[in-house]
C-alpha cells in the first residue's frame, strides 16, 4: 500500500497496549494511521513494524491523523485511562464530521464511558475493553463492546478479525449500551483477582504446608492443567513455579516479594458490587488480600509477636486430588459470583447484558479463558437466569468437589494458612444453600434497638418483637 | 420558662429520633425550639411532652423557629438522609445570621458532609452523628462530632450534656474537619455489621448443630455477657432468644424470618474501604452475609439441589468456652479492622481523627458499646498508630482464643455452618502474621501476562521475570 491510500480507522496512543493492537489490526489487513504523543515513537513504530509496516501510516498532528483515514471515520483511542481520554476525545471531536466514530479501547471505569456516551450524543462512540495483556492485543485479544448497536456493527469486522478465537468463533461481541463494554471487562477484572488468589492460596498449601520445591509445584500445575482446571492462569502458575532466575538459578518464584500491585479494577469491581447489593465475596478477599499483601512490615511484625501463621501440614492430610477438586468447587463458585453480579447490573442499569455471549468471549484471547468457560457458555445458553452453581454440570462439579473443599479450609484454619478466597467461596456456596439461615438473629437484634421490624415466617402480622412495650 | 423566653437551640424533624433527642435536650435544660413538616405533629409532640413541654417550644414556619432561639443560633437538623437535608439547608440559610449553625444529626454519607461544609464557608455547619438508636436519642447517645472546632465547642456543653456518659466521662466529642464525624459513624455501623453477624454465626452454630434450643442460647448469651464480651449486643442477643412472641408462645427468635434488612450504612464502609484499600474483610463479609440473606427463593432452591448446609456437629465437638473464645478473638480482629480503616482515612482525608478519643466515645450510648471498648481506648492511648491486635491486652485475647476460632471455622466448613465473618476475620489475622504470603505468585503471574513487574527479595534490580525474552 502507498501511503496516499486511506486508512480504515485510526488509533491513538503507542503504549504497549497500543503497539500491539495497532500491529494486529495492520496484519488483519486493515491499513491503520497511528498518532502518538511523542512523534519519534510514532516513526520508531513504523520503522520497527517490518512486513506489516506498508499497513501502518504514521501521523504527526491530529489533522493528519484524521486526513489519513477514511470516510466514515473511526479512531481507538489506547491511552490512559481517566483525563487523557478526555483530553483526546476534546481535542479530535472538532476535526470530526458528525458520523466519525471514536472508540476508547482503554481501562475505563464503566462510569466514565457511560458520561462520554452521553456527551457524545448521536456521534458515535464505543467503550470497549479489551483483554489479554499485551500478548492478547497483539495476537488476538477478547473484546467487549459497549455503545449503539449500530456503532458496533460497523467497526465489527475489524473488531472480530484481530479478537481471539474459539474453535473459530471470534471472541468479541457487543455487550450492551453505554459502558456496558467496559463493566463486563471490570468484571472480568474481578473475576480474574479471585482465581489468581485461589491459586496463590494452594500455591501456599504446597510450599508452606506440604514443603514442595518450587518446581515440584509447577508439576502439580501442570497436572492440574489436563483437567476440568485447563486455562491460561493454570498453565501459566506451571511456568511461572517452574522458571529459574537468570542470576542465581534459583526458582524465580521464590525471589518474588509477596507484595501483590494492582491497577485498580478489582476494586472497582468491588465497590460496583456494593452499589448493586451483589454478593462477590471470593472478589472482595482478593482485592483485601492484594492490599494485605502490600503491609510487609506490619506482617512481619504481626509473625514477631504471634509466630508466623502457616505450618506444616501433617504428612497425608491433603492430597494433589484434594487440591485440584477444592480448586475446581472455588472456580466454580467465583465465577458464580461474577455472572451473577452482571445478571443484577443488568437489571438496575436496564442493559440486557448477553451472559452466554460474555462467557462465549472469554472463552479465548483474555487473561481468565479456560476450558469451563464453555461449559458456562453452554449452561448460560440453557438458562441464563439461574445461578451457575445450580446448572448441572457445575452443581456436578460443585458435589465432587465441595467435600475437598471443606477438608481444605479446614486445613487452612487449622494450620494457619489463610485461605480468604476459598473459604469465602465455601461460605458463599453454604450460605446459598441454607434455607433457613442466621439472619433473624440479626433481623431481632435490629428491631430490639431500631425498632427497624421484621417479617415473619409464620404468616402472622406483626413486624415488631415482645420488647419496649410492643406486646408486653 | 415561658414560651416567650428564647430557646437555646432548635430542631427540625419530630421523627423518632428528632423526639427523642429533643426530649433528651429539654431534659438536660436546654430550652428547645421545634419544628416539624406537619404542624399537628408538631403540637402533638409538644402537648405529649409532660413535664418537659414547657422547655419546648411548637413552632409553625422556618421563621417562628428562627425567631424563637436565641443568638447566635444552633438549629439541628435530624430529617431523611440526603436530599431532605439540603432542602432545609436552603429553606434555613437566608433566615439565620452568618454566625447561626446548622447541625446535621442526621445518618448523612461523609461525602455529603464533606460538601455541605464546603458549601457552607464560613457559616457555621456541623455533621455529627448520633448512635444508639431511639433509646440512645432519648437518654443518652454517642456522639461524634465533625465541622470546625470552634463551631463544636460552642454548641458542645448542650451536646456533652445529653450524650451517654461512661464513668462520668461524656461519650461526646469532635473528631475533625468536615465530614469526620459522619465517617466515624459509619466505621461504627460496619463495625456494628461485623459484630452482630459473628454473634448470628455463633447462634448459627449453637441452634443447628449442637441443636439447641432458643432459650439455652440466649442462657449462653448471658454467660458470654459476664466475661471479656459484656456488651450491649451480647446482652439483646440473649434477651431476643430467650423473648416469647405474644402471638403463639413460641420463642421469639424461630419465627422470625431470616432476611436482614439494612439501611445502607454497612454499606457505605465498605465502599469506602475499597476506596481507601483499607482491608477489612470481616465488615466486607457481613455486608455481604445481608445481601445473601434477602435471596430466600434462591437459597430454597440451593437447599433443595444440594440438601440443607448445616449439619449437626458431633457431640463434644463444640464447647460453650470454645465459642466464646473464639468470639472474642473475632471480635477483637473486627475492631481491629475498623480502627485501621480509620487511621487510613485520616492519612488519606489529611484529618487527625482522634483513635483514642473514638474508642471512648463508642464505650457508651452506641449499639457497639462493651467493655473491651474502654480496654481498646486505653490500648490506643498508649500507642495510636499501632494495629490493636498488636496491643498486648488483644495480642493475649488473640493468643487465648485463636486456637478455638481456628477449630470453629474448621467445624464450621467441616459440617457446613457458613462462617462468612469469623473466617474473614481468621484469614486477616493469619495473613497479618505472615512474613512470607502467596502474593509472590501473583506477581509472577502478573508478570507473565501484563510485564507489570515485581520486586525481589534478594534486592537484584531485576523486575521481570525470565519469560517472553527477558533473560533468556
Amino acid at each position: 500500500m502507498a501511503h496516499q491510500d486511506k486508512a480504515k480507522i485510526g488509533l491513538i496512543g503507542l503504549g504497549t497496549m497500543g503497539s500491539a493492537l495497532a500491529l494486529n489490526i495492520a496484519e488483519k489487513g486493515f491499513p491503520i494511521a497511528v498518532w502518538n504523543r511523542r512523534a519519534d515513537v510514532t516513526h520508531a513504530f513504523h520503522d520497527e513494524a517490518g512486513d506489516l509496516a506498508e499497513k501502518v501510516i504514521p501521523t504527526e498532528t491530529h489533522e493528519e491523523l484524521v486526513a489519513a483515514i477514511a470516510k466514515p471515520r473511526a479512531i481507538i483511542l489506547m491511552v490512559p485511562a481517566g483525563e487523557p481520554v478526555d483530553e483526546q476525545i476534546a481535542k479530535l471531536r472538532p476535526l470530526l464530521d458528525d458520523d466519525d466514530m471514536i472508540i476508547d479501547a482503554g481501562n475505563a471505569n464503566f462510569h466514565d464511558t457511560n458520561r462520554r456516551a452521553r456527551e457524545a450524543g448521536d456521534k458515535p462512540f464505543l467503550g470497549i475493553g479489551v483483554s489479554g495483556g499485551e500478548a492478547g492485543a497483539r495476537h488476538g485479544p477478547a473484546i467487549m463492546g459497549g455503545g449503539e448497536k449500530a456503532h458496533w456493527d460497523r467497526v465489527e469486522p475489524i473488531l472480530t478479525a484481530i479478537a481471539a478465537k474459539f474453535e473459530g468463533e471470534p471472541c468479541a461481541d457487543w455487550m450492551g449500551r453505554e459502558g456496558a463494554g467496559h463493566f463486563v471487562k471490570a468484571v472480568h477484572n474481578g473475576i480474574e483477582y479471585a482465581d489468581m488468589q485461589m491459586i496463590a492460596e494452594v500455591y501456599g498449601v504446597m510450599r508452606d504446608g506440604l514443603e514442595m520445591k518450587a518446581d515440584a509445584i509447577g508439576d502439580a500445575f501442570a497436572r492440574f492443567n489436563e483437567g476440568a482446571l485447563k486455562s491460561y492462569l493454570i498453565e501459566i502458575s506451571s511456568i511461572v513455579t517452574k522458571a529459574a532466575d537468570k542470576h542465581t538459578g534459583e526458582p524465580m518464584i521464590d525471589l518474588i516479594l509477596d507484595k501483590a500491585g494492582q491497577k485498580g479494577t478489582g476494586r472497582w469491581t468491588a465497590i460496583e458490587a456494593q452499589h448493586l447489593a451483589a454478593p462477590i465475596p471470593a472478589i472482595e478477599a482478593a482485592v483485601v488480600a492484594r492490599n494485605l499483601s502490600s503491609r510487609v512490615a506490619a506482617r512481619r511484625e504481626g509473625e514477631d509477636l504471634f509466630g508466623a501463621a502457616p505450618t506444616k501440614i501433617p504428612e497425608g492430610a491433603v492430597s494433589d486430588e484434594m487440591l485440584e477438586r477444592a480448586l475446581i468447587a472455588g472456580k466454580v463458585l467465583c465465577y458464580a459470583q461474577g455472572f451473577d453480579m452482571i445478571a443484577a447490573a443488568s437489571e438496575q442499569f436496564g442493559w440486557t447484558l448477553p451472559l452466554p455471549a460474555i462467557a462465549r468471549v472469554w472463552r479465548e484471547g483474555c487473561i481468565i479463558r479456560s476450558a469451563m468457560l464453555d461449559d458456562m457458555a453452554s449452561a448460560l445458553t440453557e438458562d441464563e437466569d439461574r445461578n451457575l452453581m445450580l446448572a448441572p454440570v457445575f452443581a456436578r462439579h460443585l458435589r465432587e468437589g465441595h467435600v475437598a473443599l471443606r477438608e481444605l479450609v479446614a486445613i487452612g484454619a487449622r494450620y494457619g494458612h489463610p485461605m480468604p478466597a476459598l473459604s469465602s467461596g465455601l461460605s458463599y456456596f453454604d450460605a446459598m444453600r441454607t434455607a433457613r439461615g442466621t439472619a433473624n438473629m440479626i433481623q431481632a437484634q435490629r428491631d430490639y434497638f431500631g425498632e427497624h421490624g421484621f417479617e415473619r415466617i409464620d404468616g402472622i402480622e406483626d413486624a415488631h418483637g415482645p420488647w419496649h412495650g410492643h406486646g408486653v
